[in-house]
């Protein structure tokens, strides 16, 4: 159990996974708001957009015409942030100057996509339900499956894993090998999001971005620090006993908001046993996974009666990586939502969360105990 | 000179003060903007509003009434996020439960300022002369001081720095030690700041908060490494020389966005020589930070010629620390800007952003070459 005088003090809080601290007020929440509201969601979209660039048969910005897909659909971005071909950049290697010793860069190459989650236009994973969300997991799962080093241990297991063939476009292996792949989803404008097709991204990069390398760095210690138990099963099975702080969980996943969790209603989906990556999954698990997407999600658009922004992402195996990294990994995903206190109050981090160290106001006990409650039908249902 | 190439491709830039990586894609600022806008700031305030708890003689939320201040005023923030007296947390230490590895917290207590830089509602550092921005800082320096424990080396320093009475209110020595004091300022509403009035925050902790404490960290390190030599004199004096990075600089200070700066419009300004702390500076390097503050404000606006918002805070030594940390810390200011391309649209640090890296589109160099170019009167005047 958490000592109840959490629920009243300022204390600090260790997040495992990253090894950093968060500050947490809980009595802040008494505080009055006189500041920026936010835009509250339009509701009511068509299912089909003749002017967005996601929906079936549409243009691109690259004049390019989308195929008319069942489920998903998959293209490269026309924007990547990334891309696989670039001029070289070999920096001075003077190692005695001031120069390189204080102005170090490297260059990154890599690969951007889009991923459609459905043709419907007017639907968010809220609103789909878990049947309909597998087929979002099966082309994460194969697009992560294209990117696997062949080296590594997962390749093989990749290859018998078969997933149906999907409306996906025509991918190609990419030339390079890539270090690491970020699938991840903005939802809302609030979350810089500028098209409501739903829709997520995964960025491929020959890099190993700090996030996933903090984690893997924490993990990997735990791992040799503990007898060869992993962070995340250890942490799955406390959460799942205690369940303060749990929202749903199936016989595969716990999901809840994490102690340490940083965003007022933050969410953190795991893998109760030790699963490295989306191709660790049978069928029945992925069907276990698509359940806790569409439980989390609906139980979040529910809590104010919005369509609630997040950015929310995978955490898993590098594509390629040492036995140490890919073995110590675990399956996660992250839902960050920035709303705190209603459909347009949002929780700003900025100048001391910027400057010296993240703070919430709620505890994740509370937060979690009032997303519980937000089960049953979306609230959209009702009003049809 | 930084290599040209970088102008054109995606790479990674190291910050060496916090020991991180971002991601640089110069190509993306060709992206069109479709999504989120910010509401464009108001430009006409009164010089004094009758609802506003800052303005002098008005009364607070607590019921106190403001003097009728002629500089700053300070006052005991009334939604504190942490308090001096609480009640007590002693965390179970049976350190064999899985529960007490995994779920770890400890108490802070402190104690949290409101400071207002000027009785003038409708002001901002931007409108205000270097003279008029004098007393802010000495009002920080004062407060630094009254916080400083007694055994530090910088307090005996303290005690023969006079600074002059300021109308600052009545204000105790704590009762406890604190650790840190972090002092930072919200501007604008999409900082989340509620109350256009010019102040600014200071948060005193028994804590070291996470971001001073990863930079005196890489401090700490680089001067072991380093014969003794300071890792930001050493890097003022570079960026000084090279002056691609330059916003301004003067005898004592210089201003510019960072090599690894994260924001588009990021400032870091930094002291040129080795200042642990306020209290190293005398009269004359106070009236430099205050004309580099100025400086730095006033293009902000004229930038897009808007109010424009920020985060800003000071990192300097801790209040009571190891004679490395304190010895090792040099006093600077971080400017945290949204905005990207105009008034009304921000970079938003999202999906990719909070799973993976921080993420960048226009450089460094691009930025500061647009800042440098804003110098002139502020644009507001012109209007007149
Ligand atoms: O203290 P204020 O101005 O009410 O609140 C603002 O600054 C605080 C400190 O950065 C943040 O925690 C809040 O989210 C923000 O809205
Ligand atoms: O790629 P999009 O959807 O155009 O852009 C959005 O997501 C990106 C990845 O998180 C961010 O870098 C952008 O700031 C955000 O607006």
């Amino acid at each position: 159990m958490t000592d109840p005088v959490l629920n009243d003090i300022s204390h600090r809080r260790f997040n495992l996974l990253r090894g950093s601290w968060i500050l947490v007020s809980p009595h802040r929440t008494k505080r009055p708001w006189q500041g920026a509201q936010e835009e509250p969601s339009k509701v009511t979209l068509p299912e089909y957009d003749p002017k967005c660039y996601l929906c079936p048969s549409n243009t691109r910005a690259n004049g390019e015409n989308n195929p008319k897909f069942k489920n998903t659909f998959v293209f490269v971005n026309d924007f990547s942030a990334v891309k696989e071909e670039q001029e070289n950049y070999h920096p001075e290697s003077n190692s005695k100057s001031l120069a390189s010793r204080l102005l170090r860069a490297e260059a990154v190459t890599g690969k951007c996509y889009v991923i459609c989650f459905s043709p419907n236009h007017s639907l968010t994973l809220a609103d789909m339900t878990p049947a309909e969300i597998i087929p979002v997991i099966e082309t994460w799962t194969n697009i992560y499956t294209l990117h696997l080093d062949p080296k590594s241990p997962l390749a093989k297991l990749a290859a018998t894993r078969s997933i149906p063939e999907l409306d996906q476009g025509q991918l190609e292996r990419p030339n390079a090998q890539y270090r690491y792949m970020q699938i991840f989803e903005n939802k809302g404008q609030a979350m810089g999001c500028s098209n409501p097709h739903p829709h997520g991204q995964v960025w491929a990069t020959t890099s190993l971005p700090e996030e996933p390398a903090l984690e893997i760095q924490q993990m990997v210690k735990y791992r040799q620090e503990h007898n060869g138990s992993h962070l995340l099963t250890d942490y799955a099975a406390l959460e799942s006993e205690q369940k303060v702080r749990t929202v749903f969980e199936n016989k595969g996943f716990w999901a809840g908001v994490p102690y340490w969790g940083v965003w007022p209603f933050e969410i953190l989906l795991t893998s109760k046993q030790h699963k490295r990556s989306l191709v660790d999954f049978n069928k029945e698990e992925r069907e276990q996974l698509a359940e806790v997407i569409a439980e989390i999600t609906r139980r979040y658009d529910n809590l104010f009666e919005t369509q609630f922004p997040y950015s929310m992402g995978i955490h898993q195996a590098p594509l390629e990586g040492t036995n140490d990294e890919i073995e110590c990994s675990h399956f996660h995903i992250h839902f960050y939502p920035p709303l705190l206190r209603s459909a347009t109050v949002r929780k700003f981090q900025v100048g001391y969360e910027m400057l010296a160290e993240p703070q919430r106001d709620i505890t994740p006990e509370q937060a979690a105990d009032r997303l519980r409650g937000c089960c049953g039908p979306l609230y959209r249902k009702s009003f049809e």
